[in-house]
């Protein structure tokens, strides 16, 4: 069989049934003292095209979309590392265009490798400290399901064929991870970020689109396209942040619109 | 300018004078509490060729060599984090026998991201503990020079197009970090990895190469060919490990083959 029609989420299921791998997929590894450790790579052609995106926005991203995971694991940055493949013929100005991108997260690269590639290609682990993760695996029936901003906006970026700078929410998941049932950062899209939630934690989410925030520019499809970055959880008491649904008995994921059935698209990588 | 013609060095020398990343190249970052994180990547065409390496000692390959920037820092492992990307058409079974590859290190995959891409890559994290990571600036006119182990294997495969798998050196990079002044893994050949040595030390590096072990079925000049993964120290006392040569006042490396100057080979990136 090939990758292809086994597609992301069907081999991180067979890694973990074989006992190769665990939280594959959930990006963050949570060890013993509180340490977390991410990784996140964007391929050329694949995540990112330069003619879309400028090299410093591109460094931004390749650290965001990291510390995003630790967001997500209410932790507290310490430091990232760096894997950068390139042509040979690549400019140098552009490679320290892309460090200063990173640079601009306030997070220092620690260390990491160099090495040349036909395709550009970025590898980036962030390392932080978390008092709590609460991870995917424990919403409850009755839970509150909030984000922590506004959706779409990276959808009706790429409809534009540009990226947005996706958000910093470390604050914001710190304050979540104290008390959230289950965290996680949108990065797949609303519906299959959801479906992760529902699956680890054996509930049904049962969201209401019309209470979902819109990000300016961005219509309600560019919910499924993922990439936004915001944070959702299922906590137990009230937040401040915008409250979208709730978890409930069953499986699944549940999208409505007004009480209505709703489809949104999703995002699948190898397929 | 481009890339090819700054070389590697020459970029990590720019990003670090700006200020813009640490210890890249140094390939291990040490945090607070003796928290360490490696990151290596592997990148088809460039690293390894398909033809040449099966998907098992892929998977070996791939968490040996950054278990090696572990044994340099004396740390004890607590796991790996994996990013694969990989065309659409890859076998999946290809995939799980990288996978068994890497698990038969005896680490724990614990994390990581799955991804599409034309070239198949992977980047690879290890993070472990160290009560003392020696680096590479502390190696002091006096000093031994030690191997952990003979050069020249990975070499010498190279030359009949195969790879042999990289040696685990976990026990000895305890052992060494404990009093070394200076300890990494021969990653990139004898001659450049002691040039390191001598840069970041402020010393010349002093190496008798008659008396360098050399594995078997390999040359002299296999020595300079790197990816062996044995360990170099610099150390005040004596050890049991093989003496090759002595720190002293100056700077750079001077390689002799019975009292004559010899010129070994190295590795260098985007060139």
């Amino acid at each position: 069989m090939r990758l292809s029609e086994l597609g992301e989420l069907g081999l991180l299921a067979e890694l973990e049934r074989r006992g190769l791998a665990q939280h594959i997929g959930h990006d963050a590894a949570a060890l013993a003292d509180g340490v977390v450790v991410t990784q996140d790579a964007l391929v050329e052609g694949v995540h990112f095209r330069l003619d879309w995106i400028s090299w410093r926005d591109l460094g931004w991203r390749a650290a965001a979309v990291n510390l995003s995971d630790l967001a997500a694991s209410g932790a507290d940055p310490e430091g990232l590392i760096v894997t950068l493949a390139a042509p040979g013929d690549t400019n140098v100005e552009d490679v320290l265009e892309l460090y200063a991108g990173m640079a601009e997260t306030g997070v220092a690269v620690l260390g990491g490798d160099t090495t040349r590639a036909e395709q550009l290609l970025l590898s980036v682990s962030a390392v932080g400290r978390s008092t709590r993760v609460p991870g995917r695996a424990g919403a409850k029936p009755g839970d509150t399901l909030v984000v922590t901003g506004p959706l779409g906006a990276a959808g009706a970026a790429f409809r534009r064929q540009a990226f947005v700078r996706p958000p910093l929410r470390l604050g914001e998941g710190k304050e979540l991870a104290r008390h959230a049932h289950a965290l996680l950062d949108l990065s797949d899209g609303l519906a299959v970020d959801a479906a992760h939630v529902a699956a680890r934690s054996g509930c049904r989410l049962a969201i209401e689109l019309e209470r979902v925030p819109i990000a300016v520019g961005a219509e309600l499809d560019d919910v499924g396209f993922g990439e936004d970055y915001e944070l959702l959880a299922a906590v137990a008491g009230p937040t401040r942040f915008t409250e979208i649904g709730r978890c409930e008995e069953g499986e699944g994921v549940a999208l409505t619109l007004d009480g209505e059935p709703y489809e949104l698209g999703g995002w699948e990588h190898f397929r």
